[in-house]
């Protein structure tokens, strides 16, 4: 299927109502992507046509709320749906999956009154959301004029750049040296503006049609009422008071990172499995020599491995969904030891859809064989899809925050990256 | 703890009532076994005491109706149940998931009086099964005189045997060669009788304490009515109707499987941790030396990589624990799609966790260091019982069963081992 | 270092006398080479230049008699050779190890006339060697017109094409359709003739700047006295005497094969080590926080497990290189057993080799961190073209190789991939 | 072969003169010793006979100089022939390398007059060493009195104790607090006397028959001038004046320990390949039967795999004993580098030998089968034995160790265990 028949696809059915139903949405996004994103990753060009389909799909608008017209769907729908669209381009999944945290920043930082704007706003206008805040750059600097707030610095990744609607900014006020919570500020702002200028430079080895190059913030002004989470005191200053809630991007964004690394490796199976059907050969040199690839016990073997594997990841990505989904349910009352929880869990399902990923990625050759390596098939692309974001902070220190709490009881620090 | 404290821990509370109950009483029977399995294993006696115990907590009769005492759970609660059972001794938590399944076996192949008259029996007397039904082993033989089938023959492993109330005999017709579906025939009958010898001799590298010996069957008499699923037809003869559900003890024995062998592993973690924390002491040659065991980042990295995949096999054993309790809700409409596909869930589930429970079972040294591998401590169980019982059948066909579904859509017929 | 930079280095100093001083010849050929591999590989341009470089150096004649000039060392250092080449650049390396097979096949399989005049062409004429011989093609036809051969057909891999001075030719005599060994026919010819058109159409995974596109041979003309091994008979026929050392094609290659993985994985971690010394930084959210990345364990500890797996693997090809050093001191009177036991230890040493080369090129990525995905940075080399040569035959064929030789005690018949 | 066959085998032939001649001679030991292993691992006697059968081989005196009966073989013979006799029974290997040591320590420290009297003393007598030399233990005392040194203390391990003819001794001269080099004393002493109690307490999961309990030294008495490499000075005085050939005990043991593993190994892969061939049934499940298991695909691919891995370890093993051959042509003149770089590579070849080994010992069952778990056949003893003395010092700080040579060219500083 070429790319323009595929970006001339029949339009989307008629929106799903249930969970079921927008996660079979999501495949079928998923099917129109997989067709030519070999050709796409290659080609390295803004995904504007990717984002557009995301849009018409109705899936930018899962979480946002139904009287808005959104589907008003749940994180382990959310999470799912990240998932199946990553199984057709693990770029576009990323995405999906940093649009949804960042469309949920509001929900965990704000007011009551930004939640229902930042909400209104996003879904009404099937808005698709970039952001600003790698956390290892230097902060961006944050002047006070009045009632103002202005931004000013640069990051050196910030995915969704190009080609989002608006853009999660994270900054800390000028002269507040530490990065302590209380001065630390996150803001929503539109995209298309003079001060914020993206440099297009994210030339990577995989996830490459993520827009996670450079970004200069040129003094981007912003109300001081839409600082997230901010309220005005009596004295005229603004104050933000913590809760435990305020914490809750990190875990998701890692199960979000959890779910399109397995959709990655579901999409890469699935994939390599045509392959070995339709055009691998058995291998005629054995001495008991098959009529055909598929037959060959090493290749069953090797499928039913990697299969295995993938299956025991994702049900603890699902384990993990799961203890989300009741945070969430409370968000007001949740505990320290409730979050840290679900974060253990979130780094152990990481680092196994990491481990099992990176095997898919690498074996999904020993099942097809020499001639898959053509430039023409291009299954690389899950390899290095993987391998590109799975270094967003090392596994290992991962591995070692689930051991302290196997062996210790202990729970992560909230961090940026625990 | 010493043997005779254990015995002598004061009785059990009042029954619980709820599920997550019913999984913390498993934890404490869990608890006191774990205090001697390796002497216990050691001894290598007859598990009586154990049985008892077992008895005594109220999870032999999990799964009975409530109306005769049991305690109606579900096949969720009963593997969980084993699970936890496992992880203090892993023996001991096979012996009762076996026992569930023997105690199931009428309701997967019995008539509807069948099945009503065995768990009033079982459930009434507190009676634990034991089982002569290997499948590789020649049948049993069994001859039919008027309204009586007299079972003749020898089983080399007979887990259950000795410290068996009831046990299950399986055998074919006398002069059906073939192992045709029609003519095997199960049965129910009192352990204690004359024509049931048990030779003791289970003497193997693990899974020690099951009473896996041999057994001969020297002309045991069961009345025809008692033949599992057969019916007397009109003309005076016995039919029996096969149904796809007949099929599901395979599927749920190896579920059984997977949750002891998780269990187990859960078990050695934890036994190990405590040592960590309590005895290891930390290297003294590094470059970087640490105060304790506990704060070696090799240690940390270990304990958090086994976790991480135990939960994520844990969590596919969740997974599958629910396609076997959607198909016990429609047991008389299961179709052989839905068998089929429940049995490779569990054939993956079963695959990741003899991987990590043999990891486990290996890796506990390198967590505890030398001084661990004095007999005192006996951190070897976990290794020794996984490994033994894991061979049951070859894993490397399992992982063949789980790739031929991947890669070819294919389902498993059922067999004695599928 | 830039291309130009590289190009213009200084000439290669008086002709090494040692075998440690040819060795170190291809080092400093490599490093050349590393200095813009990435770029060169992503170019994907014939490697004119790189062949130059091989010509200069002298490394093009290693295995050439020295009364003609070449450097008469043996198949120890040729494999050295080319492990060290492959550690700047994979394909260059396999280039240079696939001319040193051709320019040994004489000896294979010629006559002592025939050795001479080959030896002496390619030695005097400093030529470099590619070849049509891809044995799962099918043959190519040979034509038989008085006393000359017509070879004419499509072979779809051709290692060396464009940048070959010569080729070697494999094809059967028309009318015999077997692949009888008695009427395979080996020759060398010019690669510069018309009726030898490359496709050039080699754009795959990995090993780019190999020239292994396929081509067209449309009648080239060879006498037959140049027919390899064969000789004129009394009746005027040409006849081929076969020989167990006609066979060591096999073998040899494939020891070729596994010092180019191990070369380009030691050239990998080299390159990581670079990166992770100078650029990498230490995790900062860890318990423990280092100063540099070089002193976190998981960094220390990888390095060196890779380090040691890395040496074993290159220990056992060493030990595989005395074999075929042996076998060479006594080519006539080569036994099939010892051939085999050659073969089988081949095996496992190229099983290690790729074992431990997909490994380092994945983890070379844990090693460096987030910002080494850049594609300025062009780690993923390493994988590439391990991943790609290592498809050549399936591995896991080769393991059952080296099983039924531990097993049953069975060595591999001679067939063109054992 | 019942133990009694064993023991009244046929007298050994005359004795070998070659290093081939000498591993041959190691291999009739432990074809000898493998006939019984398994139930002289349970017994868990003294191996009185055990020690008796190396000394009739006239493997005791291997290393013993010609002129006083001994073989006068290298290292890579020693190293060799430990492998060989841990092939048959590993705890036998390992004594006989622990003995090899004590009996090259006079060498490592002594002076020249020390050297000839040890080593005279031991081959004129066939004596077999013991060492009562556990680094992590408090030192023994030592009180000067006079020309006498009095040793007092505990060790918690002494292999070899109570079959040993003579005991290495290492202590601290009282009123030294800190572990100088310079006050460090050993010394060899007849183990039959009153001041040395053994405990007889080794009680662990493998190397069962090595006599590795504790020992008590109530005030051994040695002459000043056996304390190994002190001079006495002019002025009445002993002083140590250290080289670096003093440290090469610990790379030494370190390649000893690395030896007796792929020994066992080896041991346990020949082991199961015999059951294999004899007793294991093909599995009559699989879609594509087999007539026997050694047709199985998975069964030849997984001795492949491992048989490889176990060639490449060997292979580096050898590399790494012929560093050391290299270190003892010139043992006056051995240079920190030249030693550390050793060290590395033998850290390097023992990781991958436990990798292997451990690996090994699980996977056999897989090969062999449910069956093969019956205590009679006891295959676990390869497990057991690696698994206990691979914990000797942490795997992974031996890996770290590899690492900071690879990635920063550091070597170990001598230690007890670098």
């Amino acid at each position: 299927m070429t790319t323009e028949a595929v970006r001339n696809a029949a339009e989307f059915g008629a929106a799903p109502t249930t969970s079921e139903g927008w996660v079979d949405r999501a495949r079928e996004v998923a099917t129109r992507l997989s067709a030519d994103a070999v050709a796409r990753d290659r080609a390295n060009q803004v995904p504007t046509y990717e984002v557009n389909l995301l849009k018409e799909s109705g899936l930018v608008t899962l979480l946002g709320p139904a009287e808005h017209g959104g589907a008003g769907q749940d994180w382990t729908t959310a999470l799912r749906v990240v998932r199946a669209v990553a199984a057709g381009d693990g770029s576009i999944g990323q995405l999906l999956g940093y649009h949804y945290l960042w469309a949920w920043a509001a929900r965990l930082v704000g007011t009551p009154e930004q939640i229902a704007a930042v909400e209104e706003l996003y879904t009404e206008n099937n808005f698709f959301f970039g952001g600003a805040v790698n956390p290892r750059d230097d902060d961006l600097v944050i002047e006070v004029e009045g009632d103002e707030l202005v931004f000013t610095g640069r990051k050196s990744f910030s995915t969704g750049g190009r080609i989002s609607d608006l853009t999660v900014l994270e900054g800390v006020i000028e002269g507040v040296t530490e990065r302590s919570e209380g001065k630390h500020v996150f803001a929503i702002v539109p995209t298309q503006q003079e001060a914020i200028v993206f440099a297009g430079d994210w030339d990577n080895l995989g996830q490459r049609l993520t827009e996670s190059g450079g970004v200069e913030i040129n003094g981007v002004r912003v109300p001081w009422e839409s600082a997230a989470g901010y309220v005005k005191q009596q004295d005229g200053t603004y104050e933000f008071v913590p809760r435990v809630y305020n914490t809750l991007n990190v875990p998701i964004i890692q199960l979000i990172f959890t779910n399109f690394y397995l959709g990655i490796a579901e999409g890469a199976l699935a994939t390599a499995a045509t392959y070995t059907r339709d055009t691998t050969r058995a291998w005629p040199y054995a001495g008991d020599v098959k009529e055909t690839a598929s037959e060959e016990f090493y290749i069953q073997e090797t499928y039913g491995d990697l299969t295995s594997k993938l299956w025991a990841a994702q049900a603890l990505a699902e384990r993990a969904a799961g203890l989300i989904e009741a945070i969430n349910s409370h968000a007001d009352e949740v505990t320290e030891q409730e979050r840290g929880e679900a974060a253990v869990v979130i780094a152990a399902a990481k680092q196994v859809a990491i481990d099992v990923g990176l095997e898919v990625g690498t074996k999904v050759y020993d099942l097809t064989g020499a001639r898959a390596t053509s430039n023409k098939v291009g299954l690389d692309i899950a390899w290095r899809n993987i391998r590109t974001h799975s270094l967003h902070d090392p596994v290992a220190h991962k591995r070692a925050e689930v051991g302290r709490y196997a062996l210790l009881g202990q729970i992560p620090a909230p961090t940026w990256y625990t």
